[in-house]
């Protein structure tokens, strides 16, 4: 926390502390749902969220074509003030079409797009790689770039040698850090600057990575429970240990069904139940059974934040 | 072996016994050298190849986009004879996608579409959701349908009772088993009907899945050794295993290297060895080391098969 | 942290909050240096250490006979005063030989018996295989037990849902917990009752277990820097939470030293330069490589511990 | 198979060639049940074994005291003749301790001793670790010593480059290898002279492990199906592939019901079950529940060797 200092550095000009959800994408049939999407943002700006981020893993764009990830980002960007933060992921497997995305993003208009680790070639995915890899992008991308590593989907790695490295790219501004593993995140931490971004993507983990020095955390639940994950943050930044944990006791179950559980459709299924624009997911997603519904739903009420119906 | 028995069986319009090299797409630059790869395929169709798999791992078809599959496909269709036998990789995240390759791919004339398991997703990645996946890709394939399972890549893993419920589909004629578990590699094969083809995938265990009743093998080296690999086929065929199991043994060392070990960089590296055109891989995909290099040579010069500079 | 309540509660009457240190036994020859362990003992017990943990993971237990373990344990309660708390491990791979051990341990006058989870057969170690253990061992024992979950020895684990079943027994007072990872700490933490005592066993996440609601450490650099495990210990209880981090940031790479990478060996070598007894390992455990002996010396140094010469 | 050559080499003084089951050990309420041990082995004498391993896994060596096990291998011994071969376990974690029992079994009068890999200290176990303690244990064992390598149980392994460098000791004879990772065997095999013995202990891939070239097997199975897996074997040997695959697959299934499913438990139901001395196991071990009874029972009866009751 506030581990920053150095006001003239370029990732100054992007607000990452706190709390920025990863945003699904709603479907109409075989379609964006773009207008449910320009809902969803329209009422997540009436929070206290810090900002939003669209097509991570929980917005399903390793399913979207290149045409539909451009216009879902210019739909958020559309109805979000300059002041909150917007950021695109782009990551593809190669580094080429990563960075043809990443400038197709930066000129809609993000403040930073999020690439996650290439992951097919998993064998050869070396820390040499990544760093290849990173450093290609962040040399051709006009947005600043977050690095994402989140293995339970890519089954690689993104160790703390790496990002080390990588922390000293005047264009590489921070790493989302979607692994419940403290002691890679505090390692990470202690490797890198202070004005080096560390976010947090592990919600039944927020706490402990808060407690560890990460700056903020990019939660799928906080686009159900916005407000209360700002809270959680905000607790942490006053000190107020006690409560802070007490908090995170309160959402674990939710963040971790809507997590490693059961996913994005968990998450869709989640909003749905809150007023939110949620809705099918696209194949070979597919749907909640009806007893983690059933878990879904005891747990928002236990939040206090179902919808009345 | 020779486990097939109803002539009427879709799958018999398909010749899918015998050696399929994963061949790769050579670049020139950025772009794809298609005159390098009509030359290759020319010279493969001078070997006793039964076909070639056009768009597997090898293929380096993760960094690829539509266009580029479709051209790649286009060329080694143009080169080859009808009698051999044309294998499309076609595999997508999404099933919508997958679909529309398939379609595609069956439109430029492939005699079947291999299509790898999605894989981002894992942890809903259950038998129920690739069942799902791969029977609504067979529904609509005009080209039947080829499994294609490899954990080294995907982290996911096809299991025999997905497999199983699969093989009554009568489009799906057949599985690529890429992983060297021989385990499962017997049970899908016993869970399976006598004409459900089950090709091997992984060169250092091909003997022993050939003992284990596979009827074919997809294998990387085999674009280097074609020869070679269709006579290790034979040799089982004829039943003479010890020829059988001491040729294996002469080809283990340059399957470990061209596969797990330095992967599609390695098997560029050997072809341009080798007489035909190999060249660079795509990044994030990188170079072979120099000592790796000597070793793939070396293994080269002990087979016989390093081309006269 | 101040979880207790219940005054009348059996886990009062031993004193497990603060550090203790799982020893190691040292060696003179192929016999136990009971001299030196002695020497080490008086010395704790000069620091604020609230005990000390005897047949640890670290203290060689599985490579001693029972004979060397019953002497072990005798040699360290004769040298501590009963204020101090003494845990002896008594963890064997039949429930029966362990509950023979914990006998013998009690008469001794250990002040509770560490348990770690048989191993051996893992393919039928379930959860209902460690309740129906844990209840036996805990029903003959005489002294309380102490659950013991070390994954990265063992290679099992010791599931959350088992910890809580395990926490109605009256003779089972709490839980050793290794595993460095936080998610199940803190599930084991919030289902069971705040009298059933966590320890934190993991060095690099000791802060994080803290802060997760843990009662205390059993810490391998606990025997070589007592006294700043426990004012890190402290600075969490008084939610000095900046100052205990960077203790812990400060602790980190030692900890992981003499932990995951180099072990008991490692650990012998760090109290050799700090003035306590080390000495060798009984094999197969081997020596600490000079490569490694240098990393250990300069955090010894950079910590201001090492032992003028 | 037959891979042998130099009739002076001191393995040849051993059989290791054919089928060697692992026994339980039956228990009478807390003891051993040395009647109805030696009453297994008189039935065993009666079949085409080429002798038994008595200690391994399966007989629960990790469960039982330094004189229990000098015991069982004394009944075995005497019951029986000295045409059969005699393999007594004796691994421990210690290196001293390995050793000492190791010259007690040798003086009981076993052919080999049986030693399997240390274990406890995972991170440390390295390969020169494994070379440095069975060298110690051969150059002081005064009977020849058979590696054991099984990961299921231990959590390490046994790598190709530790053998190969243990395979020149003149002690060591050979290696139990069970794992089922038939690319590794293929390379233990590779790696090692002609008269270095390796037999699989994996039922489900034995068949495969013999065309890879192992010299025999030791199965838990055969201790239920002795002469099936003598059959197996046989076919093998006279080329008969068609035969022995079909046979493996009729097999396999009580193989992995008997290995990784129920282990000890299920293979002493088996043996209750087909006329042999079962009985229960030793704690923490459990019973087979009714439902894997069941399956055991239709595997029996589909190979016809449920006993008549």
């Amino acid at each position: 926390m506030a581990r920053r200092g150095d006001p003239a550095c370029y990732s100054f000009r992007v607000n990452l502390e706190g709390i920025l959800p990863p945003i699904p994408t709603p479907f109409s049939g075989d379609a964006i749902d773009h207008r449910g999407l320009a809902a969803n943002v329209g009422r997540w700006m009436r929070t206290r969220l810090a900002g939003l981020v669209v097509l991570g893993s929980n917005g399903e764009a390793p399913l979207l074509d290149d045409r539909e990830s451009d216009a879902a980002i210019e739909t958020v960007r559309a109805h979000m003030p300059s002041g909150r933060t917007l950021i695109g992921g782009v990551g593809r497997e190669s580094t080429a079409a990563t960075i043809a995305a990443a400038k197709r993003a930066a000129g809609i208009g993000v403040d930073a797009v999020l690439v996650r680790t290439p992951s097919f070639y998993k064998n050869v995915m070396t820390s040499d790689a990544f760093v290849r890899h990173y450093t290609a992008v962040a040399d051709a991308s006009p947005a600043p770039v977050l690095l994402y590593n989140v293995s339970l989907f890519t089954g690689v790695n993104l160790l703390p040698d790496a990002v080390e490295r990588l922390a000293t790219h005047p264009n590489i501004i921070g790493i989302k850090e979607s692994n419940a593993d403290l002691v890679q995140l505090a390692e990470t931490i202690a490797r890198t600057p202070d004005h080096f971004v560390v976010l947090g993507g592990s919600a039944p983990t927020f706490y402990h990575a808060l407690c560890a020095g990460a700056d903020g955390g990019v939660l799928a639940i906080a686009g159900v429970i916005p407000d209360m994950c700002v809270e959680l943050y905000d607790l942490v930044r006053r000190q107020q240990h006690g409560e802070a944990l007490a908090l995170q006791k309160r959402i674990t179950p939710l963040g971790r069904l809507l997590g490693a559980v059961h996913g994005v459709a968990g998450l869709k299924y989640a909003l749905d139940q809150t007023g939110y624009v949620g809705g099918s997911t696209r194949a070979p997603l597919g749907t909640v059974p009806p007893d983690a519904q059933r878990q879904i739903r005891e747990q928002l009420t236990a939040l206090g934040t179902l919808a009345t119906r």
